[in-house]
């Protein structure tokens, strides 16, 4: 990342993602130092250039995140440790949250202050002045250790309501201390936009003309992504907020929404056209890693958003999308969708087949064929957004490609629990069958579930035939209940991450029951992982055949 | 209804319900004509002066909805029936679907015709002259009949953008015709606020100073809410939208974030004061009637809109709330919610007890004894966010009031799954066995997965002891792998919701093996529903006690 980037043209907003830290203030979402990781390489692929990683003096797991990612850095984005101001009646120096930020070792950080007097005064309990010198030696601490400075005003727009001259002091404050951005943040989300495009102007006015403000709202009065783009009209230049909304109570501004409103219909730059494009894919994975339902209905990024139902609207938007359309669904990576009968898909396939390193031809019947299976199978609950390794096997095995190493034959589990009798070591029995080059091989094995049972008694029975399957692990182990509404009798998908040394690929099953698709997703992982991954040579070979 | 109601008053604002006919166009949304009745009584009860009820010449179904409402007529609201404006080159009496309209028996109608140049002449394929004679003819003959009129200005919007004359002239034809109303819609969602705002502003201008003007909004640009707020600060006095902001693509302007924004925000008046507190109890009840399950994070009416995480923030609020609340919960009838996490402190254990009706004394030993169990437990893996019912139930049994109305005393699980065999309607079996006044009792059954085996086994087992068991049901089913490094071998949790009639509530368990976890998260909810749901005179006693 160059030098140059954080100071924002005159048509250029910068966009600060705080998934990983607000984001994860939603009750429900809770995520591994490795799903924090995941996310990140996604929004740094995206081309989103600040990545807010987490509060590393409050939260021992995020400090594991920030020594990570100095071992294999991120790409183009500058990922931000969070913070607090120091506490009342101590130095900087002194202040353990200040030390565990300088160890995160990030050239930027953001730290919050308070700008409304009441919280000093109630929630600090300390003076007016104290609050100040905190901003103060907080940012000038920070800036001597070499490090640039976001400075996030919590609770601006109640604060300057309630006492204008103390906020824009705060500001003042954290300017001649250092800070190169100022983020005005309505904390509580109370603030509708022709409060927050007022306020913002009288900032501006207030303050000398090179500052550069950004704005970070809530969505308590549901009009979080309003708010944001009044700022922006208004003269802010950077936007925080995070992907597919996700936040505490009502959630932060969706920069899945922002981003392209801003850029496709205010005309500010945020993305490249090409990342642009990713946007709705990237928002579907971020939504398989942190195992929340999609919104189907979320403005831009939603399946629904670009559904067409009934015969008029359908035949019209065919003929000029533009009358039923308020954007071309193509530019955020999102499509048409007639819901009645569903056409679309073959460009998507042969777009998807490209990304695996397969060219696809429109006239090859593999190519009508995938859709159709990919039709079926999505109908029945599979989702493939975050299980390529799913979808690459499906497509080659289309084009007769996929090399069957061995046949499943069926499997038992037996579970026993007497209640108040310690057993968890072995209180599953799996059994397995299969068959490789015609020779049929039943292996058992306990586990302390029924999944771990069926996963060690498969990996018994393969073993001797694919010796490099001892180098496999599972990483990770998803499940969602589609349909939640038929309860226990629900279908279940699936999701099971494997890994070896040097790779992560991801595989999908849906049943109703939850064994069976377990079974079926821990197969699909080691088969791929044998077909494509420690096999480079051979992998090349298909791909390029 | 009065006959002046629809002259709105200078800080009035009348709000139009049209959840009834374009919520219905969500995707996955389906009602009968019951469920549409039910849901007008409730805003008729709610205070919403206009309910649009559907289009009876394009849905028998409206028909009948219509015909029972003059049977049983609703107290305050006006039903308005919805049409198109004639079609080209007939007489507005020869439209049967004019005839629909009238034979619906309603005061009100509202009338939708086109202002977008673009979609008359390649949608309706007619002359822009034709379609200003179907905005005359059709409103005159409406009101020659004895009825009122609304006009809805379709693709408002986007057709003043492209050519603004033609459109104005469709709106000054529709007001000389006899129309009351003029209700300028989005309806492909993509015009932002500040759009909006300016050009309603035109509009103002354009018309006689008596006008009447409406707004009618999609989310397409996750901006429905903040246009819809932009238009009313510009002159509007109808606001048209949805209760949940159900509606097709990404949803219509959400009602119940527009009227307390509207009401407590900006001081317009739309609701008694005591008909606001209805609000989030009729989008709960009204998100039970179409069968989806309610947005937890929604603005104002969501679960977790005024839910609060961690130490600070909940000692904070106790003070003053409003250093953490845009506004009062109370005033829209939702409430604070203390969010129990792995931060939980004792004085959240004890707000958390209150709001359960369980006054503690933070010198009650039970409480310390709370707290830790909550701590062991949370470090089990357990999370109680998102399943007080189980948080419920633990801090009952602290204080020795957790009645055991029965005991498990174990189960066991076979499945067995031959490869290609389709037998997926009994591929699991289950047996469990549990204890009630001190006899046994041991039941199996079949299901098509484990889950649904064991819960079938479990209800089984305690009807003939507690019928009411049988008016549970289980709502939604979530499993999270927890440290998902471990893969097949991790933790599992298993949220359940239950509800009856009246209630929903979820229930938690932990367990390395997922049948284990979901077993006792299935009986946790029976528990819970048996204790305190359908007893509720048991429950006020224990409460009280």
């Amino acid at each position: 990342m160059t030098e140059e980037l954080p100071l924002a043209s005159s048509t250029q907003v910068l966009i600060y993602d705080t998934t990983l830290r607000d984001g994860t203030q939603r009750e429900g979402l809770s995520v591994s130092t490795e799903d924090k990781l995941r996310i990140a390489r996604q929004l740094d692929q995206l081309g989103i250039p600040f990545i807010e990683g987490g509060w590393p003096g409050a939260n021992p797991k995020d400090v594991q995140f920030f020594w990570q990612l100095k071992e294999e850095p991120l790409t183009q984005a500058q990922v931000v440790a969070f913070c607090s101001t120091r506490r009342p009646n101590i130095t900087a120096a002194e202040d353990p949250m200040l030390q565990a930020i300088l160890a995160a070792g990030t050239r930027w950080v953001t730290i919050f202050g308070k700008s409304w007097d009441l919280h000093v005064t109630e929630g600090l309990k300390t003076s007016l002045e104290e609050n100040l010198a905190m901003i103060r030696d907080t940012i000038e601490y920070l800036r001597a250790s070499g490090r640039r400075v976001i400075y996030d005003a919590e609770h601006w727009f109640d604060g300057y309501k309630h006492n204008s001259d103390y906020a824009l002091k705060t500001l003042e404050v954290a300017i001649a201390s250092g800070a190169e951005w100022l983020v005005l943040c309505d904390t509580n989300g109370g603030t509708l936009p022709h409060e927050i495009s007022s306020i913002v102007r009288d900032v501006i006015k207030a303050t000398p003309p090179e500052t550069q403000l950004g704005i970070h709202t809530h969505n308590d009065s549901d009009t979080a992504v309003a708010n944001a783009l009044a700022a922006v009209i208004a003269g802010a230049t950077m936007v925080q907020g995070t992907i597919n909304g996700y936040g505490e109570r009502c959630g932060n501004a969706n920069l899945c929404s922002l981003i392209p409103n801003l850029q496709l219909k205010l005309g500010y730059k945020c993305l490249e056209d090409n990342q642009l494009t990713q946007i709705t894919q990237v928002s579907r994975f971020i939504s398989e890693v942190v195992n929340l339902a999609p919104d189907e209905h979320a403005a831009f990024v939603g399946r629904s958003a670009f559904a067409h139902k009934g015969g008029i609207h359908v035949s019209a938007v065919e003929i000029n999308p533009l009358t039923y359309e308020h954007i071309e669904p193509g530019k955020i990576g999102n499509q048409r969708r007639i819901v009645i009968s569903d056409q679309a898909g073959l460009s998507n396939v042969l777009a998807k087949a490209r990304t695996f390193g397969i060219e696809l031809d429109k006239h090859n019947p593999a190519a009508r064929q995938i859709l159709q299976r990919l039709k079926a199978l999505e109908s029945e609950g599979y989702q493939f957004e975050a299980a390529e390794a799913s979808f690459d096997l499906l497509m080659r095995e289309a084009l007769g490609k996929r090399q069957q190493l061995f046949e499943i034959k069926g499997f038992q589990v037996h579970c026993d629990l007497v209640q108040g009798i310690e057993n968890h070591n072995s209180n599953a029995l799996a059994t397995v069958k299969i068959a490789v080059n015609g020779q049929d091989i039943l292996e058992a094995a306990e586990g302390n579930g029924p999944v771990a049972a069926l996963d060690t008694a498969l990996r018994k029975a393969l073993v001797n035939f694919y010796p490099q399957i001892a180098e496999f692990e599972l990483t990770d182990y998803k499940v969602r209940i589609l349909d939640g509404h038929s309860g226990t009798a629900a279908k279940t998908r699936v999701l099971v991450e494997s890994k070896n040394a040097h790779q992560r690929w991801t595989t999908v099953a849906v049943s109703t029951n939850i064994l069976e698709a377990s079974y079926h997703a821990v197969v699909e992982g080691l088969e791929y992982g044998l077909l494509f991954v420690c096999c480079s040579t051979e992998a090349a070979l298909i791909s390029s055949s």
